[in-house]
């Protein structure tokens, strides 16, 4: 038996079902699932996917069956339709589509109302009873074959009609008359003959043929390729090609045409959302020419809706509504047409929706018994909840753009510009709401990112500092943006368009898109409702995997906690050191040449360290907490400007050139891989000593004073090697057992590493003998591991990205098959040196989806996120235990 | 049966062998062999390591049977001697003596004339006939056993000799009569009461087993237990303890004391070298106070040699000589006594020698038909060769050491100091020799570097720009000197000491030492003998690795060729871009803002690259040639401090404001990670594509017009995925093959790249279905494996290996389980992609002798360094297959 390569639809029979997407595409099987379930769906046949491939194995031909398959179909079309293509008398008239698995934008789309030609017109004039309607419907046809068949440029016939127009002193094409077109369709065809040197087609089955080649065609041309390519849409995949008999909602005032969803896509309400026009074509909806109406009284309303226009097609089309849920089980878009006062439906599939209206929509249906709680969980994409979770702009809002970064962390924000730290502390204490604009950030900016309401950078990607301590803060960013110039001399900057925008100035940081507006834009804040605790307490019925927080404050504690954290991953130390009071010690430190001065200074700083314990050991009680002791090299902690060198010789009442001295002895070429980390905990023990000390006196005074049970889990970080953990495992515990005793209470503590260095991962089953947890701090391991520093990566990761030689940029989703390697390995090895170690997540990773998934599958216990990621984690680690 | 603990040597009967120095020390087993072979060595008995073992084990006590078999064996040795341990007449004296595997400072070393007590020294009196001999060991033994048994403090009783002398108003120790030591003998056992509060032991036995305890309690001293955890020794192994009968040398003019070599250490020649004392104790030999006399007359003399004055004895030590080197078939180094015209081997053990002696030795040996050529090729040790290819100080010179750095790159020079690379250009062309001082070295310094005859840095590791640069030309180089301070405004620089050294003085560096002198110092050249060309030839016999050289220019092609190297492994072409007249069009191309600027000024490199690789070609005729395109950042080609702006402003005619801003566009934050490697070539493909073109066409004009047969090899560096080889392996493929078909001949190439970063090592079976060979480059992956770089690492890295946290610095010594762990996973992986892929290393460790025996392990094709380093390589490769 030859094989099936079409599959016919029509009349309630189809060979076709909904799950045989791959086979037919996506609009093809709908279509034929539609007609089995008994809606009205213009009979038709589907060429499928494998005639595609075969094409393109066999040098460009098709298989030997095809023709004779197309013709016996087309015959089941025309008995049904009782109308014969290419009949001059009564012409049977068809739509050719392509219909991929994946919708593709590049491929050739649609070709309407094939079949015409001189002869069949005149069939149609006496179908319909219209001859401006016959007339324009060929030139629409002649218009678009040339266009997307023959590769006609456009432009050429497009001027011709607007000469007509002109010649004939009309401004809209409704004003032209049939003569007019039937002139035009003469022009078209002459033009074509003189551009492209071959005759239009007037035989309908050539210009079947000539349209399936066509979608076949377009299969393999550039921009297709391309959008594989960026997409990972393999080529074996196909097309499938649809060919289906015209319906026309433009025939006279019993036609229509509209599309629908079942749900409000925008708020997931449960009533019938549509809109329609009467005595129009399809495209005339999206257009814009015209206003659609509604098809309901649904909502406030002037125009006529369907239900009272249309009562009989509406009751029809609302009973559709119900059968195509319950069938799909899923809120539904569709597109219909009525055609003298008969209804059809061309297309249905699932709708896309806003977060709120997927967890409304999700909710409902577990109520209506639609579907179940698993079902609705994997009906939320978890990068969905993002939007949830911060104020977006307006959309009716007008938006003046000039310029575009990344989209650094998420929200929308209005503000005057402020370019330093100190003067948004100052503005906003004032009350007013500042956006802070800097070059880049450093540590030495988080008070003023604090009182900021958004933060603008020229400088960094999209785990720069600015970027991840915004995201930190749940605070809305756009770094990195190349278009804009500051001039912090001057207090202004200027964008690539010109635009001077000076300190004062009002604009506007979408941190959801990256761009930035000039003045104020209304936003609109989504509101956390029951729906989204009803979803998020089913997502926690499936997860396994843990979520916790990186979070350095009480307050972050706060917020986090109640998005659900269930411990911190991550608290950096190194964030309590900027506080204006205490970076005058850790000066003092970095500037004594002796243990003895260094101990002083560090004496200073162990009261306010307890303290930010004690209240983060608070706000966690009864959950773990992990602290890392101190990261970062020294150099940070000073100033590199003359200017401030200057100011703080003053400050400190230290001569200028002793500080450039120490400025410059710890200059490094390389700070990522530098003198930093655990690296400073072995040359500085005190360092971390005092650390130490100051984490267990917080956790004994609280379990002595307040009655707590806290597990604190000591983190060392950037370790390369077992010794340098075991070395500062061994004083640490001296020091935590010292305490304990002292207090007298009984403390467990864990003491851990992050394992972020590619040595660390290869000898993981070295490290775990020491540690008793291993937290992958994934930045430091994706920059190692690619060699690639974050800081620099801007100037070429975007170009890469671009091109498609990285699939996406590796600071925003674990590489899983380079870093992700690694990762694996280190769970592996670690395990195998000791049996349930601890293992988490605490880099940017832990809070995007695909990479949570990834942690699920390689049986990490945790991860750790921003605290405004949490949901998110939770989300798609539920996803992760559901299989997705 | 108990377990064997003791074993006894005497009269040509020992229980112990050689080879079994794990359980007797290495002292003791050649004791007990030499009694065997029938040599004259006093009596004695060896207890075992393994009751340092089961003393340890067993809560510091001894095996039950120990203290039966030590008084059983002394019983064989009073036997022998005819004299009783303890016997106040005729009394046995023994020494006590440690003896572990390996020798080790820290551990108790030797107790003699134990066994002396009032009784028995006049039992010594009446033997010796000598009252002022007797009392002599008597306060020697008193002495010494407080000392390292008692721990009593050495000067205490120092002191009181001291005194003793001051009172008798003599200089010297020989001064002093027989009283005079009797009476200082009962001033040192009051002085010991008093200090320790215990009797000075009268018993022998509690002499002995204090002794024995002594050696014991020793190995797990602070000294021992830090020696061994820096030099990976086991606590396990334990020591030996021996116990031999005393001789003496010092008992009148028929007795003498000797070392010997049966070799000359320092030449190799076959003759018998050695020097001994009349009438002393082998201390007086080591300690110079008297010159010791040459044994025999082999070279010239103005002392009486042994073989005239005792010329019975020399005949015996002679034959001995011969006995010792057939036995043991290496050079010896002995020890002997001579007591009353009896001669007493005391040691022997295979000695240590220089280079020179090391190849001569082994090649002599091999025509003497003692050993083969394998057992030639294993004796000597590649590091060693170091010495041979460089100029080492005169070791009888005085040198006033001024600072000490690191031994960067071998050999010794003497110049007058130049501040800045140009001066070094232009001094040198005067015919002066200069050495280049500077803060560190930057590409920009290369001509300087050249015309110095070494290189001083303040900064920078073992593989710093200057280190590594000056290893690449075989120049001495002193890096990392953080001892000295320069100031190039001044033009001086300061030591430590407080010693200046300004422009024009001389100064002499000793590159192996890292000693830098003030003053010239006489040097010594060694020469590469005929031994040295035997013995490579025998190296090449039986190495399979092959070995290639790091080189850029035709001069260090040729110099690597010379010394064996079968191909170039790695050439730098950015070191090509340095070039005075390069170097403008170079940063013409980065300042042009657009593709057409950049193309125009490649133009203008391109005929210099081909000529560079013309001569490359030639130099390396008939072998493989690896050329890596361009790697490091273009910042490093533009000038960074202000003045040297200013002025390229003016020489290229481009706006100061116009240079700052590509220099500030340009900076990174770390550079290591940034914008560099392949990221440029696939950023800007016109610079790679100017290379590649340059490689082909210089090929294929020596293919044409000379006959060469050539395979270049085209290396891609920095990959990090198998994608961006992919994009720039195919712009390659397509200009090659057009060049090769325009000039109409056969050319084969390869295209590969480095495997440097841990993501290629990891991915290395995607990466190897596009590349046709891997050349590791160790150096960078080790950066990125341990997250260290090595500009920086100077800070913390010395901390490290002086603290054992590393063992070594892994710039040098290949770090076998992380950075190895990678290279061994990319060789497997690329091998499973591509059967028989082509794989070598290129960075610095591959020409330190234990990564190249790593490398042959891993089954690399061949290892290429630094054409000074390729013998060491090559005799490091050999010792890899020999299974060493």
């Amino acid at each position: 038996m030859a094989q099936k390569f079409v599959y016919f639809f029509g009349d309630g029979q189809a060979e076709g079902r909904a799950d045989m997407k791959n086979l037919l595409g996506g609009k093809g099987a709908n279509l034929a699932e539609m007609t089995s379930i008994g809606l009205p769906v213009p009979p038709g046949f589907t060429i499928s996917t494998e005639v595609c491939t075969e094409f393109y194995k066999n040098n460009n031909t098709y298989p030997a069956s095809l023709a004779a398959d197309v013709t016996a179909n087309l015959k089941r079309v025309e008995a049904l339709m009782g109308r014969i293509f290419g009949d001059p008398k009564n012409p049977l008239l068809v739509s050719v589509r392509s219909g991929a698995r994946a919708s593709m934008p590049g491929m050739m789309d649609t070709v309407l109302n094939l079949g015409l030609n001189d002869q069949t017109v005149l069939g149609i004039v006496a179908q319909s009873g219209d001859q401006r309607f016959a007339y324009d419907a060929y030139r629409r046809f002649v218009q678009m074959y040339a266009d997307v068949v023959m590769g006609m440029e456009k432009e050429v016939l497009d001027h011709l009609l607007e000469q007509k127009k002109e010649a004939k002193g009309v401004h809209l094409d409704t004003d032209l008359s049939a003569d007019d077109w039937k002139e035009l369709v003469a022009e078209f065809k002459a033009a074509i003959k003189t551009e492209l040197g071959v005759e239009f087609p007037e035989d309908p089955q050539a210009q079947l043929w000539g349209a399936i080649g066509a979608v076949f065609g377009s299969w393999m041309n550039q921009r297709a390729i391309t959008y594989r390519k960026l997409n990972n849409i393999p080529a074996e995949w196909g097309t499938a090609v649809n060919v289906q008999s015209m319906v026309y909602g433009n025939m006279g005032d019993d036609c229509a045409t509209g599309v629908a969803f079942t749900r409000d896509p925008s708020t997931g309400e449960n009533y019938f959302y549509g809109e329609y026009l009467v005595n129009a074509q399809g495209e005339d909806v999206v257009a814009g020419i015209r206003t659609p109406q509604p098809i309901n009284r649904a909502k406030e309303t002037n125009l006529p809706p369907m239900e009272e226009v249309m009562p009989e097609c509406y009751r029809q089309l609302a009973a559709i509504r119900d059968i195509l849920e319950k069938h799909y089980k899923d809120m539904q878009d569709i597109e219909f047409t009525i055609e003298k006062g008969k209804l059809f439906m061309l297309q249905t599939r699932n709708g896309k929706r806003t977060a709120p209206a997927a967890i409304k929509i999700a909710v409902d249906m577990v109520a209506e018994g639609l579907i179940d709680k698993k079902t609705a969980v994997l009906r939320v994409a978890p990068e969905q909840l993002d939007q949830l979770l911060h104020p977006s702009l307006d959309p009716k809002a007008k938006k003046n753009i000039i310029a575009k970064g990344l989209p650094a962390s998420p929200g929308a924000v209005s503000g005057t510009v402020v370019f330093t730290a100190d003067e948004a502390e100052s503005e906003a204490k004032t009350g007013r709401k500042v956006i802070l604009v800097r070059i880049e950030t450093s540590p030495e900016d988080i008070h003023g990112m604090h009182a900021a309401r958004g933060i603008l950078t020229a400088r960094g990607g999209m785990t720069s500092h600015a970027a991840v301590v915004a995201r930190g803060m749940g605070k809305c960013c756009v770094a990195g943006c190349g278009d804009i110039k500051v001039d912090y001399v001057g207090q202004t900057f200027t964008a690539k368009n010109g635009t001077v925008v000076k300190k004062g100035d009002m604009i506007t940081l979408d941190g959801s898109k990256g761009e930035v507006m000039l003045g104020g834009v209304a936003t609109v804040s989504a509101e956390l409702t029951g729906d989204f605790g009803a979803l998020m307490g089913w997502v926690d019925e499936f997860r396994t995997l843990k979520v916790r927080t990186n979070a350095d404050t009480p307050h972050d504690a706060k917020v986090a906690r109640q998005f659900g954290a269930e411990g911190i991953g991550l608290c950096r130390t190194e964030h309590m050191f900027f506080d204006a009071e205490r970076i005058a010690a850790v000066r003092e430190m970095i500037l004594s040449d002796d243990l003895e001065g260094r101990e002083a200074a560090l004496a200073k700083i162990l009261p306010m360290q307890k303290g930010d314990f004690i209240g983060l050991f608070r706000e966690m009680k009864g959950l773990p907490v992990t602290i890392r002791l101190l990261d970062p090299p020294l150099h940070e902690f000073l100033p590199q400007a003359e200017q401030d060198i200057i100011d703080l010789s003053k400050t400190m009442k230290v001569p200028v050139s002793a500080l450039k001295h120490k400025v410059e002895t710890l200059h490094e070429f390389n700070p990522m891989l530098g003198h930093r980390g655990c690296r400073l905990g072995i040359t500085y023990p005190e360092i971390y000593n005092m650390q130490v000390k100051a984490i267990m006196e917080a956790a004994c005074e609280l379990v002595k004073n307040e009655g707590f049970s806290i597990v604190p889990e000591i983190m060392i970080p950037l370790i390369a090697t077992a010794k340098e953990l075991s070395v500062l495992k061994q004083n640490a515990v001296v020091i935590c057992d010292e305490i304990i005793a002292r207090y007298g209470v009984t403390v467990e503590y864990l003491i851990g590493t992050m394992i972020e260095l590619p040595r660390a991962a290869l000898t993981a089953d070295e490290i775990a003998v020491e540690a008793e947890f291993f937290s992958f701090g994934t930045n430091d391991l994706t920059q190692t591991t690619f060699g690639l520093s974050r800081d620099d990566a801007g100037k070429f990761l975007p170009f890469y990205v671009e091109n498609n030689i990285l699939p996406e940029d590796p600071f925003v989703s674990l590489d899983q098959s380079g870093v992700g390697k690694l990762v694996k390995m280190a769970c592996e090895l670690g395990r195998s040196a000791r049996k349930g170690i601890k293992l988490g997540i605490c880099g940017e990773h832990g809070g995007d989806p695909s990479s949570v998934i990834f942690c699920h599958k390689v049986g990490l216990d945790y991860v750790s996120c921003s605290p405004f990621r949490v949901p998110i984690a939770r989300l798609a680690a539920a996803h992760a235990a559901l299989g997705n």
